[in-house]
């Protein structure tokens, strides 16, 4: 008889339903069965409160070799190397990558954390936007760029420190009057982080700034405005820009090219994420790099760590700075 | 007892190793089992020469409803885009998406074909440059660019049309005497149909025309020699330029830029695959544009299509130009 103080396990189950304890492990998961045995199974797994989850502790050691990966999309460059690294790092150690482009869907990330409460995968590396989502903590998972909770690993960029680097460069760079520019989420997430590091850095080289954040969606017209604002007999008030993605520098030096202003010469423009021409050709421009390579490695490491008992919440990883034609330092 | 004639089945293997046949199912599928119960079953397979194949053909209905993805890399933005268009096309029919970058490693392609025999994914769509790679008839596969024989459906560009529609453009826009540049394998791929396509355009407008292809790993300083020898005059001979790529166009441009030849004034280009900043922005060159969305879609009907007896070997979907300033047909 089961003992009605602790949690029922999927031997009860089988019990219940009269059947072997492999075909309790089949329905779970998803293997064929006949129907009735199935149905069998279901009611008891209803009647006993049966949680999954007990069969996912019970059997932490049999393991799938599977981790999910959880991302907006792979056609962003960024994401698309991400994806990559990641995908690397866990075939060298023989796992395998079921990939989830979750275009932002709740549904959809919400199903392959179920995955993994179930055990059909190993673990979950998520860069997930979303605020709701519900991480249990038992369930091996690694997030990028947001902390979701103490006991979840979240993995990032020194996004305070790429931000204070970039206010230093165009200080270096001969800058006057700079400007901050976002267009982004005002989620707590860590890339929000490069708005204070760039405060930071334009204080302690007593570097005057000005700031423009637009929300998602809103139309880049507002940072035309704004510009058109800080113009003064034909020229920019700003020579130097700090952008919070390369894609933004690209989507404002047009612009700015519209409006007879040259990049680099009126004004030289930083971004940030490191975004190669075809993954590997020049910078599309000047810019503060992610480690991705580092990240993803980092990631699957802390996800794949058996031995942890404290894994660490945040991990910042250093980034760099390099050039791309949108600053002056260099000859091309 | 079973009949000496007829392969052995799952059933023979339980018989002989004395477990029950979810016991067999479990080992086949890698389920935990009983390390005592794993051997006799393992021993059972080998004496009676079992071929996890004849379960896979056996049990065709149970799916795993997860399709593995072989491709190079997804950093590459054509291989990210057609990973990402996979995905969502495998997501919206409620399957799960293994994705395997195999930076061209057959070891690893042959792993993945390994794991559809044994029915642990419902099938493959791989995008493979390995000459070496053997499918099986009863694997599901099916193959972008490249065709892997006649069971084995392979779905492209019309990359002939395509070629065709580049000299076809150059002639239009007025260019007099035109260049083919090729990087890339000597395989026999689909992708080699540009050039024959090029070729019927230039002859069909009686528009001379030159080529020049490159071996993979050929240093790019061979298309530079190739242009320096067809400048006179301080001019180049050539006044179109249609390029195997548009990675190839933007490679090329460079060069172009360093002879002091500028694009598209003086030469024009067009590429091919359709590449656009940041996956979403404007076309990098001027271009004949692959419909990734529609590869991936068909792909994917082909390869889960159960009620088809003859697979279509070959299928050619419909390209399209599209400007991307390399080109002088619009005003910016």
């Amino acid at each position: 008889m089961r003992n009605k103080n602790s949690a029922p396990t999927m031997k009860d189950v089988a019990l219940e339903a009269g059947v072997a304890l492999g075909t309790v492990s089949k329905v779970i998961n998803g293997l064929p069965v006949g129907e009735p045995y199935r149905i069998r199974v279901e009611e008891a797994i209803k009647k006993l409160n049966y949680h999954v989850n007990s069969y996912a502790q019970g059997l932490k050691a049999s393991k799938t070799y599977t981790v999910a990966l959880l991302i907006p999309n792979t056609y962003h460059p960024y994401f698309a190397m991400l994806s990559y690294q990641i995908n690397i790092a866990l075939l060298k150690r023989k796992y395998r990558m079921l990939l989830c482009s979750t275009e932002y869907n709740p549904r959809l990330e919400q199903e392959y954390i179920t995955m993994a409460q179930q055990n059909k995968v190993d673990g979950i590396i998520g860069l997930t936007y979303n605020p709701d989502l519900i991480v249990d903590d038992n369930v091996p998972f690694v997030s990028i760029d947001r902390s979701m909770g103490p006991k979840i690993p979240c993995i990032a960029s020194d996004n305070f420190a790429g931000g204070q680097m970039a206010a230093e460069k165009l200080a270096d760079l001969g800058c006057k009057n700079v400007a901050f520019l976002r267009i982004g989420s005002s989620l707590n997430n860590e890339p929000n982080k490069r708005k204070a590091g760039f405060e930071n850095g334009c204080l302690s080289r007593k570097l005057p700034y000005s700031l423009k954040i637009l929300d998602d969606g809103e139309p880049l017209d507002e940072f035309e405005c704004f510009l058109r604002e800080h113009m003064h007999n034909g020229k920019l008030d700003f020579d130097g820009i700090f952008c919070v993605t390369d894609r933004t520098v690209y989507d404002v030096r047009k612009i700015l090219n519209k409006m007879g202003i040259n990049v680099p010469e009126d004004v030289q423009m930083i971004g940030f994420d490191g975004i190669q021409t075809f993954g590997v050709g020049d910078y599309v421009c000047s810019t503060i790099v992610q480690p991705v390579r580092e990240i993803a490695e980092m990631c699957v490491e802390l996800l794949l760590q058996e031995n942890m008992t404290t894994k660490p919440p945040l991990v910042c990883l250093p980034v760099s700075y390099m050039y791309g034609g949108t600053t002056k330092e260099f000859d091309k």
